[in-house]
């Protein structure tokens, strides 16, 4: 009855905070977000497919997209390209779909610049010794290491602001629900919305 | 940890959209959202209590408040008045308890202008005719009746852009469950609560 395009919600927050954990739990449970295929310069591995992993680019190819604007974020990782292509996201939200992008902090900047009508959220750590404790059993660090990544963490919360919402990675399972009552919420919003009602129930 | 004020939720929505259903099924599955008492001046009923039903209060006695701007809203019905007390909302907020207050629209856009703070959802129905099979099912309404309800609800229909979000009520149990994930989603809000994660995660 009420067409409604998707969503692009992305997901981001300091390093260590758990952001692929709860994005794994999140697609454990809700079958309905699409999530966001990033496409690559570097090789397709054994058993990876085009389009489902990755897209795969040449480097000329990519440089190509960034200078026409066709990413909405892109990095540099080990001498290889990782973006997310515009145009895919644009087609699976015209469907009717929602994206959902999980992300470093630095990339999920780069995407409010260059789709702001996205919904942003900012997975927090519960507190400053939860997010040391989980650097520190990530493993081999050293400690000067482990205080760079804290102080890079303390900066990227800094940048807390430019997001949506908030949701503190205090439990995974709680953390989860938070995003789904996001993803249902923002669907109810009526600047999304209202619109349509008003040409269903013949009042416009 | 985070220490946070309460949100005043105000759902509204035409006449025969099914607004008290919808709160009553959401009261009992949601115990920590406190319903907000309004204030009237009409005489208290055997089996009634102050301040659990409804603050009673003379009629001068209401009208100083009224003078005062001590209501958020308030409506007159056949012969006495009936409001919601801005003192027992901001009490009860100022605890970190959620409030809740269904309300008939034009008592919604008062409180929006008194309360602009709230959240305010609009209860749609699905459909011109659902909501005139509604109307029509509540019984004696004549003809002539049914049609002028449905124009004062076309005419509210129009006010759904004050609001913040809409939610359908098609089916009670999708409502109930909106209006939930708008509750939750509405406390991650990062003008909510990123200062106060800020000053736990020690960056201000």
């Amino acid at each position: 009855m009420i067409e409604e395009k998707g969503i692009l919600f992305v997901l981001s927050g300091p390093s260590g905070v758990g952001k692929g954990t709860v994005r794994k739990a999140l697609f454990e449970k809700d079958t309905a977000l699409q999530y966001s295929i990033s496409m690559t310069t570097r090789q397709k591995r054994a058993g990876e497919q085009e389009a489902v992993d990755y897209f795969y680019r040449t480097k000329d190819e990519f440089k190509s997209m960034i200078e026409e604007n066709q990413l909405l974020e892109y990095a540099e990782y080990v001498g290889n390209y990782y973006g997310t292509p515009r145009k895919y996201v644009e087609e699976t939200l015209a469907k009717g779909n929602d994206v959902f992008l999980e992300i470093e902090v630095q990339g999920a900047l780069q995407v409010k610049e260059n789709f702001p009508e996205g919904v942003f959220v900012f997975l927090s750590p519960p507190s400053l010794e939860e997010l040391k404790n989980r650097i520190v059993s990530r493993g081999t660090e050293s400690d000067a290491l482990v205080t760079n990544r804290l102080q890079a963490a303390k900066d990227e919360i800094q940048l807390m602001d430019a997001y949506d919402y908030v949701v503190v990675n205090d439990q995974v399972d709680k953390a989860v629900e938070k995003v789904q009552a996001i993803v249902k919420s923002e669907h109810c919003k009526r600047e999304r919305v209202a619109k349509q009602y008003k040409k269903v129930l013949e009042v416009e």
